[in-house]
């Protein structure tokens, strides 16, 4: 371990620390009846728009998912591209989920102004509930997450928790159920961080020369993979990108190094084998590569629990470990923000 | 200069300098009769489905873009995702939309398997008359881009022109019209590349120190991000990474200093001010930037057109003279491939 490892021991970590309570919160505090009606037949709607920007708009990819296993029309969009370039898509039979964690970046506000026009059912998803989104929502999923400093972490994960319940409650699925699941995430993630300190050092020791990383994943994962490229990058200043497992084959493959590490989620059966042979075919490429999964990984890598609905919470634990690692190596505390404010208000 | 120069001067500047001729040709061989039916009346399908990998994939979001405007329920998914977690939005009514310039990576492979059982209306787009998804497909576009050597470039350009034919057909509008304003790409295409060597150095003089790329823009231009991202890391092995001009601002601007250079898209005028001002933005926060512009720009960033159809195509000649610029200022000849075979054939 680096001797500077006090420098990553800033509000970023106890922010990341946090996360247990975070989820006890969130969970503890959904329900139906904020949902004002639009909740259990979301088949009547001609479209279900999801959008966010950032991590917000990555934490929406697994709900997109089982909206379109359900038969139902799901789109998937930045909330920037929306605003300006697919309005169109909208109308008074669209259902329009928007998440951000503050509800009041400059593309939600002007989102807010849009959607009144289209007349579109909206449902909010935020850690605010004074912020704009809040307030104008007909339906209002809160996280409470508590405030954050900087880098997204303990908002990311309320934000997984509240969709995955959402995503129940909307396909008509179980949601007692999933509610009983999610309520073990909290638990696993606490018994994760217990040694996160341990984690982190292991991290580091396969980091030393490292100067690029990636995240890939598929299916609910590359939810993970978005968002652990953005969170790396913003929180170390190392360049950092998340992608489909499938995309890095297409592409950045190729330009594989000892310097290049390669985060690889193993995700769900039914592309675990090919995400594993990715991890294989890295290190005979001469890269350098970690599998995140259930069983078979180092303990910074591992999964405390195989559940499908709190796997992207659980996979989010070792980027962050890995974020903490990169920032010890490059002797800056990681997550400390000096060009941004926490909340964009510039479009 | 670098006296390295020479560097670039391989096979992929030869296929960089083919690509008025590889337009020109893909154009004289578009035509109807080859797409069966499927054209004209896109409304009569539930969903129209646009997949492809890689730059095949961002050439395809135009196209998105125009379908939701038409009002049509168009889906943008990557391949990879699509074959193994959304086949469920498939079926008789849809209309599949694949790009593969190769017609045989593995995703697309796979692809044809599954949308037989589906029953799929297919429509393929490739520049190989000889390949799967050329010989299944029930249409056909055909580009005439000649064989690559390694990095997308003319097949990018050709699959752009093909794909914005195919938009004017699908959606009922004036494809004779949308035919002549491509006509003139070749021309606007071979008077920008006739200066390249200039493009080139200057590109290289206002790079000197840069360790790190991000290519910006939004809309249409949102294509020539993503594709710049990755064919610049691909060519160059410099990281790079393409995104929307807002994400940017949400995230990686945060890590913006004297080493980062970003290319940002001007493009349209709905959001032609947004872009200009993040230009304006980075260089304040002490990065660098440069803006693709029909006007206001230095020669090697000027689109020699401005009319909407052609865009995309022409944005992409700064961002190839960039990927040279960097290879020559790394000693590194552009876009040769040591891993990376040209066509996956791995998931």
């Amino acid at each position: 371990m680096p001797s500077d490892f006090k420098i990553i021991k800033g509000p970023y970590i106890r922010d990341i620390l946090q996360q247990p309570e975070a989820l006890r919160k969130t969970l503890e505090g959904l329900g139906r009846d904020q949902l004002q009606g639009l909740d259990g037949n979301a088949a009547r709607f001609d479209r279900i728009v999801l959008t966010g920007m950032g991590s917000s708009f990555h934490a929406l990819y697994p709900l997109h998912l089982q909206l379109l296993s359900a038969g139902l029309p799901s789109l998937h969009v930045e909330t920037a591209e929306l605003v300006h370039y697919q309005m169109g898509a909208m109308n008074k039979n669209t259902l329009l989920v928007a998440v951000s964690q503050s509800g009041r970046s400059i593309e939600i506000v002007r989102l807010l102004e849009l959607s009144k026009d289209r007349r579109s059912r909206l449902l909010g998803v935020t850690n605010d509930e004074t912020s704009p989104l809040a307030v104008q929502s007909e339906g209002l999923v809160m996280m409470r997450a508590g405030e954050e400093v900087s880098v997204s972490c303990k908002t990311y994960l309320a934000t997984l928790l509240a969709l995955e319940w959402l995503g129940a409650v909307l396909v008509g699925g179980d949601a007692d159920e999933t509610r009983a699941v999610l309520g073990e995430a909290a638990t696993a993630t606490e018994n994760y961080l217990r040694k996160w300190e341990s984690h982190v050092e292991a991290f580091a020791r396969s980091l030393e020369g490292v100067g690029q990383v990636f995240v890939v994943g598929r299916g609910r994962s590359l939810a993970t993979a978005e968002t652990g490229g953005l969170i790396l990058k913003e929180s170390t200043h190392v360049p950092a990108e998340g992608m489909s497992s499938a995309a890095f084959r297409h592409g950045p493959f190729e330009t594989l190094s000892d310097h290049i590490f390669v985060l690889v989620m193993e995700g769900d059966s039914v592309t675990a084998a090919l995400n594993r042979r990715l991890v294989e075919d890295i290190r005979a490429a001469g890269g350098r590569a970690a599998l995140v999964s259930a069983s078979d990984s180092n303990q910074e890598c591992r999964l405390l629990d195989s559940r499908e609905a709190m796997r992207p919470i659980l996979e989010m634990l070792p980027v962050q470990m890995l974020s903490l690692a990169l920032a010890a190596l490059r002797v800056r505390e990681a997550g400390r923000f000096g060009l941004l404010q926490k909340v964009t208000t510039v479009e």
